[in-house]
């Protein structure tokens, strides 16, 4: 059986307020009496009843995460950095994975509600659903548009796009190939293809535009962007983001085309993972560890003042890494 | 305000039992009454509280997970598996990234308890936390021996080990680096390394050992592994993790040797990604996906009867996968 607060109180030989206080560092208590019921908690094992204190009306201090998929790089190092920076304010984290899938994203935020959290930070693309607007909780989106009560941090894909067009641009390519895997057809990362083909246009260059849908699996995509550059033979190409570039390169590879000798690529991301696994990787770098900090501080802010004036839109910079497949 | 059972009992016209027996999926109901209940329930946005549920000694349904760093692919895909497929049986999962730090981790371990959670499951490689043997909730591990009533779920290190090694060994190999990165003194990769050091005795082939710890910086890692391969000169390299071969690769490059021509290299973990990523890398492949799914059977087998027998130790194959950096 879990020790009470009436067993702690005992042991320690105080009242139970006295133990509360202790538990949450409230009002003067004096060091040898905070020891003293710090010793019998630790005797005890007595934990805090979580569940119980949300039920007094306090909040459940957790906050629930929607994000497509874990296992993509960008996405994993966003949630290391959001996890750890909540729990050191004191917050729980409870973990989505919607695949992009609306009537899963439907479900999570059922889940979420029942479960009381104090908030949503949501990194996931589904548009539409209606169920966001619905629901009067405090949520934070990253990249997506999702109301005028709910503010967007995003990293600038714009500026992305152009620093890729011109890295491209420095390194004298004459045909490009530009392969987006956007998740639908509103998504934040056409502004990365729109400045990214605007820069093209302005500088005459041949360019073709392709997009793999997100369900597309692994085989099915390697054969597809193989073809296209049978077909098309681009001597540069840009993705929208690095897996997609390292699949490129390594089709490359495969057709005895050499980088950047024959064709130049670059991707779109960043991580640390990747600049360590492949530094070679030319790509636009998104600042992870600002974009967690930022989102969790605007959905603070809103937990602690629901009716805080907060900004529809904030957009950090973005940087090239000029790596060794793209660019003079 | 969020609705309460009593208004939807009453905008359905039917009793609290009735709606509390749709939700809960009990007794018969007629499809009709059924119906009228779910309209309800939809018109007043209505979620049933799960934190009033668990009070009435139900359970919350929230499973904690503690890895090490969601960032690592590895981890990455591992933790994508288990959310899945926990909130495919009806389970919340509450991510803790405890970064090897004990601290941390037993601050983990405390919130968990707080939060009443049903089950923890353990991927974290810190060792002689006592705090788990403590703990009277439903736990297994991933990989790390934490005690006779905690179950550890592994893939074959031993196997995994070996295989590596006759990879090597059919490419001719004469001086092999051995680089772990294991975590700790007793750490279950240790196994993968006697078996290859094993392998390397049988075949009388000169090996050198190091072990590069958890929490070395990249830059530092570089330069340790860039020193050593100067210093050794090996014509073959074995890393414990993918991460950590790719490092190889590039620093390889770096002194102008080819691969595998010059030098060949093998890693382990054999992600998704990084296969996709970089299709070229030698590695074994530990079965992440069945490692999930069984260390969610066996920790929903003991929530569903605490008093349930459960093997200490299970064991999962691992496979080779060839790529084009090692071997014949």
């Amino acid at each position: 059986m879990a020790a009470t607060l009436d067993e702690v109180a005992q042991r320690a030989g105080v009242s139970k307020t006295t133990v509360s206080r202790v538990i949450n560092n409230r009002g003067y208590i004096s060091t040898k009496t905070r020891n003293r019921v710090q010793a019998a908690i630790d005797e005890l094992n007595y934990h805090p009843n979580s569940v119980a204190r949300s039920l007094l009306g306090k909040s459940t201090q957790l906050i629930g995460i929607i994000f497509p998929n874990t296992s993509n790089v960008f996405y994993a190092e966003m949630i290391e950095h959001i996890e750890t920076r909540l729990f050191k304010r004191g917050y729980k984290t409870i973990l989505c994975n919607s695949f992009n899938d609306p009537q899963k994203e439907v479900e999570y935020l059922k889940m979420l509600q029942g479960n009381q959290v104090d908030g949503i930070i949501t990194g996931s693309l589904n548009e539409n659903i209606a169920e966001y607007r619905k629901l009067t909780l405090p949520i934070v989106s990253f990249d997506r548009y999702l109301g005028n009560r709910i503010p967007t941090v995003s990293s600038d894909n714009f500026e992305g796009g152009q620093l890729a067009a011109a890295a491209l641009i420095r390194g004298k390519v004459k045909r490009v190939l530009l392969i987006s895997t956007s998740l639908s057809e509103m998504s934040p990362t056409d502004d990365r293809i729109n400045a990214f083909a605007e820069k093209m246009e302005q500088q005459k260059i041949t360019y073709k535009q392709i997009n793999i849908p997100f369900q597309t699996s692994p085989t099915m995509k390697k054969m597809f962007i193989r073809d296209e550059i049978r077909e098309f033979q681009p001597d540069g190409v840009m993705a929208t983001d690095d897996a997609t570039a390292m699949l490129v390169r390594y089709q490359l590879e495969l057709l005895g085309k050499r980088v950047p000798q024959d064709v130049q690529v670059i991707g779109y991301d960043g991580t640390r993972f990747m600049q360590e696994a492949f530094p070679e990787l030319s790509t636009i770098v998104q600042p992870i560890p600002d974009i967690a900090e930022l989102l969790i501080e605007l959905l603070i802010e809103r937990i602690e003042d629901p009716e805080k004036e907060l900004g529809k839109q904030y957009t950090l910079p973005v940087a090239l890494y000029g790596g060794g497949t793209a660019g003079s």
